[in-house]
């Protein structure tokens, strides 16, 4: 039979192709524009109906999170719709480090991705159908590197500040689905959540805070090269204008409340990030940010505390972080919200493992939780 | 110009035309079968488009509720999906009670309803649809007074045993829109609550108790006249075959939770009623459901504990009712949960109201707090 | 294992059961309402998943149609929205004439039926939504004996006079599915066959001429045993209300087109009948109706003129049927269309037969080939 | 209050903004890749809701068809979904020839486009659709400039071999539109114009032929800035990739009937053009085309043959163009398909204008004529 062929020169495709032969494939990825980040991989592959497919990514070891590959599974789809998972094995002693994902289509043509893409097309139907709805405001933040816009939308008539974020990290595409579950609480006149937060809340919400990296299928930086992560303290138009964008407009509302809504490579869980270490930390300051986690953690089996980063020691915060610097800057209750890539082994889904419906659900519930620490905060 | 036409012999339609003017229609309600409650109303009125209808339903002082009345907006419908709420206005000193209904259809069709029906043959798709779920049993119960099926659904592999049954009272339609709320959490692989219910429990579901009063556009009786949730003490194949098949099922089963769905004419918002009074209450046996009472309400703004129903007395309760008896002859965590007519003032929607999508949230809102219920039970 | 449970008690539910042993049931099917009329089926079969069900329906010899059996399978669906077949053979030797259906569904349910139904949800769905249309006029005809409305929809600027007319006989439920494809074609405004349809006709559409039939799981007969399609030439409000009120409002706007939709138990293709025999024939008059056939013919593999109806002779049409009652009455280019129940073999469906889809495709072709004919008139 | 805002980094986005003033644009069209076309554009307006936009396209004389903006209405959507019609106006003497356009979103964000884009997102969808179609084979003919697969599906089982191919020009996004139509058609097992084509054709369908030219936004040309329907004649890898390998597919499979399909800037209406003046013509080669003309004229208002381009002269036809390189190369009844930008006066749609609907409706017509045609073609 001919070789199945490869293809990546779409949306968010990232892949290098070594060499085919049959059904097997050795690939690697390409390194982040101007960077030396690699871990996102997106790629097509055709003439694969019925064929037990053998991809192997080498190199890995020398991937941004070599601790991202033990236990995961690509995520694959026939439809471009439902991302199910092929089963996957790392080794970490052949090829500098080889996945090898073996999996037998139905279909003549299968799609492979790190997790499951949200393209720029999807980001602007998401846009439009929110712009669209009663009550909400489009705001033009400012334009990329790329020459893209960095959309932003509000809603809400009350006076507690909040601001949602997504995606700094254009490979962590978990946050802009994430972003989108938010966007349907919020729109919907039926949800009583989004209702009572429209109420009490002013809401700022930047799905995508950086769609030159989402093109051209970073894992971590935008199209000069930049960790925006690591721009909040001194972002300049030169490196980081999406940053620079996103702080002046906050500068210009406040904030009271802050997600920043990220994907992580290596813990097969959800779990919150503070801000510990920040100059300007105090007990009761902190005491906000865990009084939310709780509420979360107890609302959703999908969300939990035992894992997650070490805390920063007094101090020691690093404030080119975006979290870190909305804490400091505006004394909010500001957080970064980590999803798996893996499943979580407490309450694993077999087929799906971690997916675009449950960021979805876990948005609803951080927002249910919002209302529910507003609801609680003391007098 | 013409007469409006107005019909209701359709699936749970309801209405008595007394005369018609123009598009103005005097109204009445008839009596469910056998019985002498009336306040369901469902029908059609055609040559509508563009012209100010005026539906003036009469006589409802001798509704089974009249406190329904006041402060309540007819439900109504050019598409038959999306339900939205005319202007309504009581008069209780005009024609025995009256109702003013005034609506301006864009479309030559408009259905008029006390809530959004919820049709039998939407019943079997919902039974088709979760039938077909991976992990579901069907269980035909038993066989109506009319000849119909009465279906359950069955899933999960955990100890504790769960009830969820709905529509008693067949006009309270709320309680069917609640379960297609329950059985999407419940049959959703991707549905990290329903996923985890069925690891814990055993879950029984009775989506509609009553197709007989269904169909024909009973608001509380079924095909004999009989108000179901007065049989749980004694239930015969004569006057309430439901009642007697759905008892015998759960002494096979045994039942550690059990949730009954209803509407409330008169009070606007949703609440819960318990079994205070039965013979063999403890405080340590009702803590469990205040307990439960309390999760649900901090979840949700579409729940409260403000207003609701007054207990009964220590040893009072009436042992016919079905979560008192559900209560006492289990031991189970038992609850009667009722859901409006009229809209929440504390938390309104203006556009709609109450409405089925409100229902199948807050069914989502129930699932999760009795995982919560389960998660921080004492040891 | 336990016996299969079979249900009958919904919209156009149709069936007796003789005996249940496991899997095997042994079926009979009712006499229309006060008639001798037999033939329609449709039920639902629990306790299903995995189980080769054997659905043996007797008495068959005795049905109206016994032609029909030989060759037919079961229609079947697990959904109810997907309708397959489920291999079927005819013995007309055992039990007075017995269809033998083997199936194994995946699902605890399967709904069988002798074509996929159509239910009065369905046709009020279809009517509030045509209803709904830029420039579509409900009008209510009249009210059928069981109380139901009888529906037409009226659109269209142009002087040319077309009656489009469906399920007199409502077990020839492909009737109605061709009615939904009709008014897609009529109401789309991006459809350019409906467009030009509407510039040069006054179109009136009965999606139902039956709905009391419908309902009670009739194949031929109305509530009072009446077969609506021999009451054309004298109809009445106590026996045929419904031909009443469509030929008195045929009188009202004149006929110059009309097409009467059913289907045919026994020939396994797409067919016409003309208006052969009728007093006020002539070879001018025939030859449109001729000549739109052709033309349909030309344009459809799912339509041909080889197999049909044998024509009355000179003078001895039967003037009680609507085609030939419209023809001779208003000089009409009359026709009955007839659509299988089975497949045809020229051009076969495997999987799913003559469907609902077939319907509503040869609806499209009906409505362009009436354009062709209208466009093609000698001058 | 603010300027608006206007966008065009995006899949085939094309609009450069001169200068911006409140709610009025003036804008111009770049030029396509290593190109002197111009004549595409696509681009969003953000800030929009309420105010009536003013956005004059200038320097329009010196764009690829002139004659295509008098009359034209340009397309806009605020859900991308459904595009309708802004009034537009032209004006050639004022800044070099400016086409106004005016409208007033209710949305905060408006979308305009020359036609209705169809992006490399939407293809892919579609050909991931098409390839999990029982029967359909993925056929990867190469790789283009820009590094993009080039797309074929196959199916069929016949003899006669049809090849229907589109979009050589990347801005004519009706083509690929007309590809989703015809795609419907061949892989719905319902669609008994699609099983019978399967039966008797072997096809081959290029659904994109010009990949790099749509995501660029290019009017007419690939990455190298080479117009496709010049290159019949001698095809090169360097130049013009895309025709090669669909050419050196064609000679492997042979064929008998081929559709280009396109759209035309400046002829308000579909229309077909032949072969005239290749070196092979005889009257009969060509009579099977003009056959086949007459039989989609004679099927669909959206066809016709008054309005179309000028034939060549014997012998002169320019074999670097699809259609006549394909008629001489392969003796095949070959044709163009060209379709409006604008509206057919005849039967024109007030709200959308040609559109991706009527597109799509072509196509079934096309595909229908296509199986009248060899139903009816002389033994
Ligand atoms: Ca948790
Ligand atoms: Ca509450
Ligand atoms: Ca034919
Ligand atoms: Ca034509």
């Amino acid at each position: 039979m001919s070789d199945i062929r490869i293809d990546a020169a779409f949306d968010s495709g990232n892949i290098e192709v070594l060499s085919v032969n049959g059904a097997t494939a050795t690939l690697a990825i390409p390194k982040d524009t101007h960077s030396e980040f690699k871990q996102w991989f997106h790629f097509r592959v055709a003439g694969a109906a019925g064929r037990e497919l053998e991809l192997r990514i080498t190199g890995l070891e020398e991937s941004a999170y070599p601790g991202g590959w033990p236990d995961y599974d690509a995520c694959v789809s026939e439809d471009r719709d439902y991302w199910g998972r092929a089963p996957s094995s790392y080794d970490r002693d052949i090829e500098g480090g080889t996945l090898t994902i073996r999996y037998t289509p139905a279909s003549d043509i299968a799609w492979f991705a790190y997790f499951a893409p949200y393209s720029m097309e999807r980001h602007h139907d998401l846009i439009a159908e929110a712009a669209a709805s009663e009550g909400v405001d489009h705001v033009h933040l400012g334009t990329t590197l790329d020459g893209q816009p960095l959309d932003a939308l509000e809603m809400g008539d009350g006076e507690y500040k909040v601001w949602l974020y997504a995606r700094q990290h254009p490979g962590e595409t978990q946050a802009e689905w994430w972003m989108e579950g938010a966007l349907e609480v919020l729109t919907d006149p039926a949800d009583s959540v989004g209702r009572e937060l429209r109420k009490r809340c002013r809401l700022h919400l930047v799905p995508n805070c950086n769609p030159d990296g989402s093109k051209r299928g970073n894992l971590r930086v935008n199209a000069a090269g930049t960790n925006l992560n690591r721009e909040w303290a001194d972002p300049t138009p030169e490196k980081s204008p999406e940053v620079l964008a996103i702080r002046n407009r906050m500068d210009e509302t406040g904030v009271d409340f802050a997600m920043d809504v990220h994907g992580d490579e290596a813990i097969p869980v959800a779990f919150l990030a503070g801000y510990e270490g920040i100059p300007a930390w105090t007990d009761a300051h902190g005491d906000r940010y865990y009084r939310y986690e709780a509420i979360l953690d107890r609302r959703t089996p999908d969300f939990q505390t035992e894992f997650g980063y070490t805390n920063a020691a007094p101090g020691k915060a690093n404030l080119a972080m975006s979290t870190n610097q909305v804490a400091e800057r505006f004394g909010a209750t500001a957080m970064t919200l980590e999803m798996p890539y893996k499943d979580n082994k407490a309450n694993p889904e077999p087929e799906q493992g971690w997916s675009p419906e449950r960021c979805k659900m876990l948005a609803r519930d951080c927002l249910a939780a919002l209302l529910e620490f507003l609801d609680t905060a003391e007098g």
